[in-house]
C-alpha cells in the first residue's frame, strides 16, 4: 500500500493531503488526462479516501442541476464544510458549456478555495469517462474536501454509471418539460436515493409530485429505504438545506459500508474496460475496419482473432 | 466467409434473407439477448450486409423523436420501400416507455409487414447496448430492410456512440425547452449530419435555427459538408420528406466507403470491448469490490494485477 516512490510525487502527495491548492489542480490534471504519473499518485493516495461524502447530482438538461449544485455548495459552505464540485455535463455553466447559461454567477464560488471547481467536458468523446470522475472525486476526497458533488446529465448509461458511484444519489425533475414522467427513465428511477423537484412554484409541479408518488408507491423499497421527494426553487436557493438532510438521512440509513462494495464493484469494472481497450493498437484497429467497411472480412472473426491473441 | 454450420441454423439464415417475419423476429432476439447462437448466424449474414441507409435519430428527451421516425417510416412506406425500427430511448413509444405518449398510433405501423420494430430498451443497464444495437440493424440490413431507422436519446457517450454508427445522424432540437441550446452540446453538434428543428410553428423556432446557424458558421465543413437545417412539425408529418432527402443529399456527398470505414472502427472498438468483460468472473469482481471498499487494497493494485494475468 506503500509503493517507493521519487521524492517529487511523494511531496505532491503530501502538499495534497495539507491542502495546497495548486498541488490539487496539478493532481486534477493528471488524473483527468490519464497521465501515468496520476496512477501512482492515486494508489499513495487511495488509503485516505472514504471520509468525503459523495453526492451526485442528476437530470436532463435543463432540470437546474448545476443551479442546485451550487445552493448545496453555499450551504455546505455556511456550515464551515469544504466543498468539491465535479461537473460531468458539457452544458453545465460550471464547463462552460451553456451559452445562454449563468456562467458569471458560478464564478462567485471560484473567489473561495473551499471551493474547488473542475470540470470533466473537455474529455468529450475520448471515453473512460467515469474512471476519471471516479479518481477525480477520490483526489477530492484525499484532499480532505467533506462534500463532494458532482454534476452529470441523467440520461444515458456513462451518466447512470457516473451517478451510481456516488453515495447518494439525487435525481432532478421539473414540472412542464414536454410530457413530464417522459423524462424519468426506469435506469433513472432506480438509481434515485432523494428525488428533487426543481421550480416547484411552478404550475404542473403538484401533478408531478402526484405522479412520482404514485411510481414510487409501485415499486418496492430499496434496503428499507423509500426515496423522498424534495421541492426547491433552485435559482431562489429555496429548499438546498433540506436536500442536503435528506441526503444524509440516507447516508444513516444506508450501511455505508455495504453500498460501497456494490460501487465499488461498478468501479472495478470500468476501470478494467479502460486499460483493457488501451491493448489495441490504433493501426491494427484501423486496417481491421477497413478490411471489414470492404467486406474482406467479417467483424465477429475479427473480435475472435484478436481475444485469442491475449 | 462460409463457415459450415448445422442444417437449422443455415436455414434461419435463408428464412431470414427470404424476408420470413417469424425467423427475423426469432434471430433479433437472438441478437438482443446476446446468444452464442447469434454470432454464428450473424457471421454467416454479414456478407450480405451493406445495402441499407442506415438513419441514426437523435436529441433529448421530448424533442419529438419517436413522431419523427414514424413520419420517416411513412414516407419511406409510400415510396414502396422495406422500413426496419430499432428503438433504444427506453422513453420512446416504440419502447413502451412512455407513460403519458402516444403509443397508440405507433402501433398503426405493426399492423404492415413493411416495418419491423424492435426495442432494445429493456437490456437497462447490462451494457453492451451500442454492440447489441448494431447488430440488430446489421440483422435488419441482411434482411434486406432498405431503410433502417435507429431512434436515440442524445445525451451521454453510449448515445452517443449509437449515432456514429449511423450513416446518416439527424440531430433534432425543439424551441423553447429551457435554455434552447443548452441542449446542444458539443459532442452532439459535431456528429449532426442533418439538424431537424421540431415544432417549428412555435415561438422561438426562428431564433434556434438562427442560434443554430451562428453556430455551424463557426465551425469549419466536416468532408466538405456543411449540415443543413430542416424544419418540421412531425406531429402533422410536415417536413418528413424534405428531412428524408436532405438524409440521402448527405449520403451522395460523403463517400459511403470512407465514412463506413470509420463507423467500423468504433463498432469493432465497442465489441471488442464487450467481449473483453466478459473474462471476469462475477464473484471474483465482488470479493475485489469488498477489500477495496474496506481499504484493505487499492484499485489500481487490483486492476493491475488482473491485467498481467491476461
Amino acid at each position: 500500500m506503500a509503493p517507493v516512490l521519487e521524492p517529487a510525487m511523494t511531496s505532491l502527495a503530501e502538499r495534497i493531503q495539507q491542502g495546497d491548492l495548486r498541488a490539487l489542480a496539478r493532481a486534477a490534471t493528471a488524473v483527468e488526462n490519464r497521465r501515468p504519473e496520476a496512477l501512482a499518485l492515486m494508489q499513495e493516495l487511495f488509503p485516505l479516501t472514504g471520509r468525503a461524502t459523495l453526492i451526485g447530482v442528476t437530470g436532463a438538461p435543463g432540470a437546474g442541476k448545476s443551479t442546485l449544485v451550487d445552493q448545496l455548495a453555499r450551504v455546505a459552505r455556511a456550515e464551515g464544510r469544504s466543498v468539491g464540485i465535479v461537473a460531468v455535463d458539457p452544458t453545465s455553466p460550471f464547463s462552460g458549456g451553456a451559452i445562454l447559461g449563468d456562467r458569471i454567477r458560478m464564478q462567485a464560488h471560484h473567489a473561495d478555495p473551499g471551493v474547488f471547481i473542475r470540470s470533466m467536458a473537455t474529455r468529450g468523446s475520448l471515453g473512460g469517462l467515469a474512471a476519471a470522475t471516479t479518481d477525480l472525486a477520490l483526489l477530492l476526497d484525499a484532499a480532505g474536501r467533506d462534500t463532494i458533488l458532482v454534476e452529470t446529465v441523467g440520461v444515458g448509461q456513462d451518466e447512470v454509471d457516473i451517478a451510481r458511484l456516488a453515495d447518494v444519489t439525487l435525481v432532478m425533475l421539473v414540472p412542464g418539460m414536454g410530457d413530464d414522467v417522459q423524462a424519468i427513465k426506469a435506469g433513472i428511477m432506480e438509481i434515485a436515493d432523494v428525488f428533487v423537484i426543481n421550480k416547484a412554484d411552478r404550475p404542473g409541479a403538484d401533478s408531478l409530485e402526484r405522479e412520482l408518488q404514485a411510481m414510487l408507491g409501485i415499486m418496492p423499497p430499496r434496503d428499507g429505504w423509500r426515496p423522498p421527494i424534495v421541492r426547491v426553487v433552485a435559482t431562489e436557493g429555496k429548499g438546498a438545506e433540506e436536500v442536503l438532510a435528506a441526503a444524509r438521512r440516507y447516508q444513516e440509513a444506508a450501511g455505508k459500508r455495504t453500498r460501497r462494495a456494490g460501487l465499488w464493484a461498478a468501479r472495478l469494472r470500468e476501470m478494467f474496460r479502460e486499460r483493457l481497450l488501451e491493448r489495441l493498437p490504433p493501426a491494427e484497429l484501423e486496417a481491421a475496419a477497413e478490411d471489414v467497411a470492404a467486406r474482406r472480412k467479417d467483424p465477429y472473426s475479427v473480435i475472435n482473432e484478436w481475444m485469442e491473441r491475449i
